[in-house]
């Protein structure tokens, strides 16, 4: 398209949230056997339009290259054959989740007969904004869909194209089921300026935003949103070795949590151990013959010569990568106060075989997610039984950790009387 | 004290905030126990220090009086005897109240053998920002301290020396309790940039503001918080008289929604009126001869010589006063589409004794409470069993309906395993 002006921009992203809200009041109640029948038909719709979905994202991909990106970057956009099957599974399996929406989540009588409960709705709609991975566009879509609310996706203008098709075919399966097609939108646009309204929350028609990407998108998000988002910044993320850890236990979740996979936002960034446990040596010599790189503190240094020097600013990285800091403490108040100071409320473990000590780290870690004798890379909603999830929130309110379709779900009280006035 | 400089404020804000977070850390890990002894010190010290509160509220009135404050406002801000032992006895309620924070709230097994619990925990540091009311000071901080929160108040500047007082009180209790006086702060300053401040969160300080209070006091909170609140701009309440209503009930309802007092945000600002269930005029001359003025359409008009026309800003009005709107509609659907667009998603309630008709009612009304045969007054968290309550939520997120000591509360997960690794 032409590039549109201000004015222009502005009046696309408004009437998309006009949109958004009269398709959210149709979504929250339509029932569950219509949405699902809408996520099967999206799924095989997805399948249908593989090949334009394909050449659609070739062009993208092609423009990307062209324009130099990098290529793990490349990898993120490219949807081969692969993963546009697995985003029509994930629909199928979306479907496939028991509903939220009508939930009863307390029933309770009064003294005068008045009968409360609190049902689960639909929070409305929501807004996400991603980059270059094009699967979010079903991903998102049909979470949203699932738990009743409308979808105003914003991906990265290097994947529009891509995205277009997906929703495209999106929008097929939302017809065939008789649902809405603006229940799912793509933002048209590539300016930025269409963030910034999204971000606004278009006059008062999106209740939250979800950011999906690297920690300088979320950062946008989250200082110039003018509506509430679920997101974290970045997940620093700890293992506390106890002086009575079992030292298996202690390696194998130590390795784990650090190296399964070290670009996720429950990856270890950070190993405290406790330095009259003995342990520093083994879990450091294993991180390091793991291909991991070692930044400790002096005492950390001083067990292998392949240790480097952690700063200060070490302990309050998110490397994303196969680093990390290791630091001795003295038991399990110098880790808390640790994990207090640089920690960011993600995903945080304690290795003991010490009740008591475990139980002081579970409750006194304000975490969104603390663990006990488990690998951190556990902060996963499907790991957690949510089926999928739309991302991981660090933020107090509503919702904390994982986001699944229950959490994008609000509730409202419902109070059944015989004419009872009060007095 | 002398009137501050901008950076005096902003730095005597922050420092204010790094205490409250550190009170916060502190009465997250307090047991029920201590918060329920301090909660009663603080009565048993409001009691105590009853004569000084009393001589610096007179100051604050004559003041109030001298600067030709309104009647109404001077009365909120005055604390008779009756008053403070009211604040003392609600504070003591409060510690009758069940602790929230430690809950349980869900938890299960997964197939790994992980087991994972989501457990209340406090949110952090609540700002409230009120009015002319003193009492704020105790009740606000009475919940705030029962649900592990640390409390930042600014209270209207015509009722600091009352507040001040008050809050030294709570102090007292505190200590006497060893909790830390930083768990209820009250801004010193009557300066507006304070509250400037506490709406950009204090660097991160604060985790949720709460305003007590008129309609451009919530505004502008609303307007101007960079940090989520808890809120409600105004209750335009609706009260729908069905065709299928009975009669006694429909009056009874419709008056006491109305009539019963005035000035509360549950208060019926609407009455919608079924045309074919012959029912108009009886409840417009109830309303009439009880004292209220009504504000109908043309076919209300008609029912009776003193009904006042409404006009289109009618529908939209929050009185607060002995005034309603009445309108004629064709049926549940047309309340309906009424309520979506004139109402405040606050309390609505139906008259019926068609069940059919109304669960379509409780269902369609997106509204934080619904009810069914039952006043709109019930808008209350004493009313719903919560105890007492900070105020009433129409936002979407985390709290909506009345917000209680629970609703002051949000979950972590804890997750105790064995070893476990993600595969």
């Amino acid at each position: 398209m032409n590039a549109p002006g201000r004015d222009e921009i502005e009046s696309v992203m408004l009437a998309m949230g006009e949109a958004a809200r009269a398709a959210a009041r149709a979504l929250a109640l339509a029932p569950s056997d219509q949405k699902n029948r809408a996520l099967k038909a999206m799924a095989a719709a997805i399948r249908a339009d593989a090949a334009i979905i394909a050449s659609e994202n070739a062009k993208d991909v092609a423009d990307g290259k062209g324009r130099g990106l990098k290529a793990s970057f490349v990898d993120r956009l490219t949807l081969t054959q692969d993963r546009i099957e697995a985003m029509a599974r994930g629909l199928e399996e979306i479907a496939q989740l028991p509903d939220p929406v009508g939930n009863v989540m307390a029933e309770w009588t009064r003294p005068n007969g008045l009968r409360i409960s609190r049902v689960r709705v639909p929070i409305g709609v929501i807004g996400i904004v991603y980059e270059s991975r094009p699967n979010v566009t079903a991903d998102a879509g049909g979470l949203c869909l699932k738990s009743g609310n409308a979808a105003i996706l914003r991906g990265g203008s290097d994947g529009l194209r891509s995205s277009a098709a997906i929703a495209a075919a999106l929008g097929k399966g939302l017809a065939e089921a008789g649902l809405p097609t603006a229940a799912i939108q793509i933002v048209p646009v590539t300016d930025r300026a269409a963030v910034g309204h999204m971000l606004s929350g278009l006059g008062g028609a999106i209740d939250v935003i979800v950011p999906r990407g690297g920690k300088s998108l979320v950062a946008r998000v989250q200082d110039e949103a003018r509506v509430p988002t679920f997101s974290h910044l970045e997940g620093i993320c700890h293992v506390y070795v106890d002086k009575d850890a079992d030292p298996e236990i202690a390696r194998s979740v130590v390795l784990n949590s650090k190296m399964r996979r070290t670009g996720v936002c429950g990856a270890a960034e950070t190993v405290l151990i406790d330095r009259s446990g003995g342990q520093a040596g083994e879990i450091v010599r294993m991180l390091i013959d793991a291909g991991c790189e070692v930044r400790g503190d002096a005492e950390i240094a001083a067990v292998d010569p392949r240790v480097k020097p952690a700063s200060e600013e070490d302990w309050a990285s998110e490397y994303l990568d196969a680093i990390v800091s290791v630091g001795a403490v003295a038991g399990v108040d110098e880790a808390i106060a640790h994990i207090a100071r640089y920690g960011s409320q993600h995903t945080d473990s304690i290795v003991t075989t010490n009740a008591e000590t475990a139980e002081r780290f579970l409750r006194e870690v304000d975490s969104a997610i603390v663990l006990h004798n488990a690998s951190t890379q556990f902060a996963d909603g499907g790991e957690f039984g949510f089926g999928a999830e739309i991302g991981i929130a660090t933020g107090k309110l509503h919702a904390r950790g994982p986001v699944g379709v229950e959490q994008l779900t609000t509730f409202k009280y419902v109070v059944r009387g015989s004419g009872q006035t009060r007095p």
